[in-house]
């Protein structure tokens, strides 16, 4: 890593605080920020934008573990959870819930990077996933808006489906919008003239 | 857990294998094979059908990391990886390769449990969106192909959109068949016969 990693520790007990923060200048060279409190953390965590958010639980409860995993912004940011015991809901919650790495009685100053290491491979692997079904989506959805313009024009004007793509390309150039502007823009005119 | 997952052990050192299966009956309820050979190792995986891979490496290279992880099956079934020492690259390699699981020296009876929970919520999660991106792409495609199938019926008998879609849809009612295998026809017939 060439950039140095900032992260948001989110541990209420003031004494394990101070030795996950002690456990990470060991493992590497971050900014570490901890967060103490629970009210705002949404807030808090969102403003700062870390590039990883670390929360120690000592025995969580489903709700509080789900609380926290949401407020920290798992779609955003990899988050890695350290838990004292789990079992098996507990721990699908957490994952169910975006947790990056999950580790069960693992918070040990030699462990904490490949923890790290791993949350963020994780995450990586999962945007772009996230990133990748976006994408395919929106090209679905905009495939239905352009065939249904060209649907319109091909009748309105008794053409093939090429000359008809042809046109929608040239008013697109022609105005400098993308063609599912335009396309849009042809099929809400129609909905609101018929 | 309602059924007994069945695990594959891959071990080649017999007292490790050992210490594992003994770890594992600790844990909970499992068919457990150990598998200490290399060669043909997908082979025999892939006939075993096992619900999930353990593997365990000691001080692991990455090639015969990413080998071992390939030929688990890690995209059809969880695979839990347990190693002694990492590094980065190689955390980040094991994580690519689709290890479910990625565990630095925590391979200790009480630990094995959790670690196996996460691997198959983490499988799951990641299935459930493969699934949802194959399932999108696939609707993609099969999009372009009636919209194609569509414009080339609208044009021969210059009617609208909806109508060639009425006919289609007929034509694949009357001969027992998908609406896109009916499209995919007609679009072969069109590029042949143009």
């Amino acid at each position: 890593m060439i950039e140095t990693l900032s992260i948001i520790v989110v541990e209420k007990d003031r004494d394990r605080a101070l030795l996950i923060v002690d456990a990470l200048r060991e493992a590497g060279d971050y900014k570490i920020t901890v967060i103490g409190e629970e009210t705002g953390l949404a807030r808090r965590i969102a403003e700062n934008r870390p590039d990883l958010v670390l929360i120690d639980l000592r025995s969580p409860s489903r709700d509080v573990l789900e609380e926290l995993a949401l407020a920290s912004g798992p779609m955003d940011r990899p988050v890695a959870m350290f838990v004292d015991r789990s079992d098996t809901g507990l721990t699908r919650a957490a994952i169910e819930a975006g947790v990056s790495a999950y580790v069960v009685d693992g918070l040990r100053p030699d462990r904490i990077r490949p923890v790290l290491d791993a949350a963020i491979a994780r995450f990586h692997m999962f945007s772009r996933m996230r990133s990748e079904l976006a994408a395919t989506k929106a090209a679905l959805e905009e495939r239905k808006v352009i065939d249904r313009a060209k649907g319109l024009i091909m009748r309105a004007k008794g053409i093939g489906e090429e000359e008809a793509y042809g046109l929608l390309r040239k008013a697109a150039m022609d105005q400098g919008k993308r063609l599912i502007e335009v396309a849009q823009a042809i099929v809400t005119a129609a909905e609101l003239l018929r």
